[in-house]
């Protein structure tokens, strides 16, 4: 391997090509996953600083029949940016490609490299007095090309679509080692094979995006946040029906949380205050953007609520009266991973059913696992506005977290997936397959389509040299 | 090719195979395109009604290396979805699939069958009180199996995407006979390649399409139309950028015209009078829909045209007063085609460009053909806030319009398509490519993005039987 390591020190510069024989170098950030749920060991992480660095870096990796997996942020909840452990992997991470390389502002679009961290990219765009609106938890670390590799969904889609949806063009090295040079700027382009929604999701395997040009929106005049009691999933629904009605556009936000998923936030962060839980079983938190006035957004929330109320789909509600209030209301809802982490182990679900569906799913779901599992705990919250719910289980009051995940988490993820599939959803919503899941996808994915999945790989990449084992087994 | 004929007869029964030994059968319907741009001759044109038939057609075909053309409404305009001249290819017709599966209110989702006019599912969605905004001028009679084969645009791409954009799922027979049951109504799916996307757009040379799960949108309580007279191509692009910051989502419509285009309008349709078209060299139609009401859109309009009155890029303005007035507006923009061939030949493009490139490529697109052909006129109108445009060139007044195109007709594509690289467009912007354009994506499409076209063609249709020749050459 030493031939392959001095051609890609000749590529991208001896200090951008890490092995564990350099001297002082520590692996470990790029070699395991963000939620410590797998160690690999890479041959080397290299780090190239262009597109044609990483072009070469590829066809080096190829001559070799060597496997490259490409990196970002390495945030990723499913394990689809990190080496096996057969030390015999290039970890190619895209950190020091983080030029923004153009903003169009009568186009609306921001072209951007792969590296770039998506929080520097909504600050570049506000600075312009634009709305970059992807958004997720992971915002401060994750970059783009990671989001775009793994279609990132986040706390917007309802208004403005999955990352692939803000994705107008790309740049992609392909397997080959050759650069696809597909940067437009372009709302309508009809010249063949829409390579720009393959890349994008393929997590690595087909391609690395080494450059991206983004829809850019107007920045909202006035964005407001409202909390509402609702008495039953079903009202929750009914309220996101009058919502979208009354709202339109307007709508960027509908998150539902469960009450004992707030009881977990007040119990173990009671400065948060969380409102209104106690007397239903769910809450919701609305977000209204308006591009005329805080006025005018603060009227037509009045409007919904009253009418929600009126209508009994809603006993209390609050609108935040400031922006303080707001970032209050949606910490709450941020909080309730680390609440559950704060009250120990649990399994997690990161699934998507059709909104009309997901009544019966939750209450049948329910049903089941209490039946299976006396006491179970159930920390339900989400993006109902786009159907995914983060459906996860946790251990009885008092039991121990790491026996019942040992004693349960297969038989509960089947159970849950199932049930998926019982009500034509997905099991991976918005965090992908990665390598956490490809075992999964036989058993829920039509076969025909992965057998056209495979198709693809093959043909794009004969030699299996891009993020191999990920996404498809 | 008895055998296949027997089979095909088999699968959909004797009366929905249809071959010119058919008894007054005359499928010159099927066999001509809509533009009359080519004439092929088919072995048959089988009329499957179910999933399931259109499977049996295909493995049928496949197994007697027979290819096939599907076909929906058969009004594309770039030659895509009629056989050759051979008289060995099937025309796969989906018109007798037009059943709406489903109308699910709480998804906002349709599910319906490929052979469903755009037209019949605009009614159906309004009839439940939503909105399924694709719309283009061949509504009456496209099917939106065509629409998505071909990822057709239309008025309203501004706000709701282009026909992939409203669609979250995809039925598909495969080039193998295989059905894909991709039928989700899911916004949010992060299991594997994005098939859908794939095959939308491929215009039926990856799959046949058999049925769609649409998006829906509430309805807007009220849409306005108003018509700007501009100084400029620069101050329309102005106007573009108030507009989107002013009406934010609620724009959803913006058309650009110039003033020889209206001229000919007014020339040959002096009864639909052509507003302030006299004094300005381009004239705006803007659409506003409003979740709120009619005084509420009237009252935005209002305030962004006196600001860009103010700004001096607008000079003169009207606002429907009522939806007579606006359907004027829209007749006369969609009389342009219609008044052109009024007046003779001309040589059509369906191109986009950046949007602040726009006015630059205009301005030295317009010199370039004034100077190689004197006289020469332009019709020059489109979605400017696609960065669409419909540049057509028209023979110099009195000429002969045969002579003009038999003449010129390639120089003046070469000229454009030239143009249209250098300013980073795409020389099809929402028509396709069929076979029409196929030969020229050698010459404008990225190579490494042209061969990864083919090696997915390959991947997908190693016999090469679905819609050969489309698309790629």
């Amino acid at each position: 391997m030493s031939a392959l390591l001095a051609q890609l020190r000749a590529a991208c510069g001896d200090s951008h090509v890490l092995t564990h024989d350099t001297p002082g170098a520590d692996l470990s950030a790029w070699e395991q996953d963000w939620r410590k749920r797998s160690r690999g060991r890479a041959l080397a992480v290299v780090r190239p600083g262009s597109t044609a660095e990483v072009a070469a870096v590829v066809k080096a990796c190829a001559a070799h029949g060597t496997s490259i997996v490409p990196q970002g942020g390495n945030t990723g909840l499913v394990v689809g940016s990190v080496p096996d452990d057969s030390g015999t992997q290039v970890v190619l991470s895209l950190t020091r490609m983080n030029a923004v390389r153009a903003l169009d502002k009568d186009n609306l679009t921001l072209t951007v490299e792969a590296g770039c961290v998506l929080q520097h990219l909504q600050d570049v765009a506000e600075q312009a007095g634009f709305l970059f609106p992807l958004s997720l938890a992971a915002e401060g670390s994750c970059t783009i090309g990671g989001n775009l590799g793994t279609n990132a969904g986040g706390t917007q889609v309802l208004r403005y679509g999955n990352a692939r949806d803000l994705c107008l063009g790309l740049e992609v090295v392909t397997a080959q080692g050759e650069v696809w040079h597909g940067l437009t700027g372009l709302r309508k382009d009809n010249t063949g094979y829409d390579l720009r929604h393959l890349m994008i999701g393929s997590e690595g395997t087909l391609g690395i995006i080494t450059a991206a040009t983004l829809k850019l929106y107007p920045l909202p005049a006035a964005t407001l946040t409202a909390w509402a009691a609702v008495p039953s999933m079903e009202a929750a629904v009914q309220l996101l029906g009058m919502a979208h009605h009354t709202l339109g556009p307007g709508l960027t936000g509908f998150e539902v949380m469960g009450q004992f998923a707030l009881s977990l936030v007040d119990k173990h962060y009671p400065q948060l205050r969380v409102p209104l839980f106690k007397d239903q079983p769910w809450c919701v938190l609305l977000e209204n953007s308006d591009c005329e006035s805080e006025a005018h957004a603060r009227q037509q929330f009045e409007a919904l609520l009253e009418t929600a109320m009126a209508a009994g789909c809603v006993t209390d509600a609050v609108v935040a009266e400031n922006i303080a209030q707001a970032r209050g209301l949606w910490h709450i809802r941020e909080s309730i991973p680390l609440a559950q982490a704060e009250e120990g182990l649990n399994i997690k679900h990161d699934i998507s059913i059709p909104v009309s569906r997901i009544p019966a799913f939750v209450a049948e779901t329910d049903a089941l696992l209490e039946r299976e599992i006396p006491g179970v705990r159930l920390v339900d919250f989400g993006h109902l506005g786009d159907g995914n719910l983060h459906y996860n289980v946790q251990a009885p009051a008092g039991a121990d977290g790491k026996a019942f995940l040992r004693d349960w988490e297969d038989q509960v993820n089947t159970l849950v997936f199932d049930q998926v599939a019982r009500f034509e959803g997905s099991i991976s919503a918005e965090h992908g397959v990665g390598e956490l899941k490809a075992h999964k996808l036989p058993s829920y994915k039509d076969p025909t389509a992965l057998a056209m999945m495979r198709a693809l790989k093959q043909a794009l990449d004969p030699q299996n040299i891009l993020n191999p084992r990920k996404v498809l087994a």
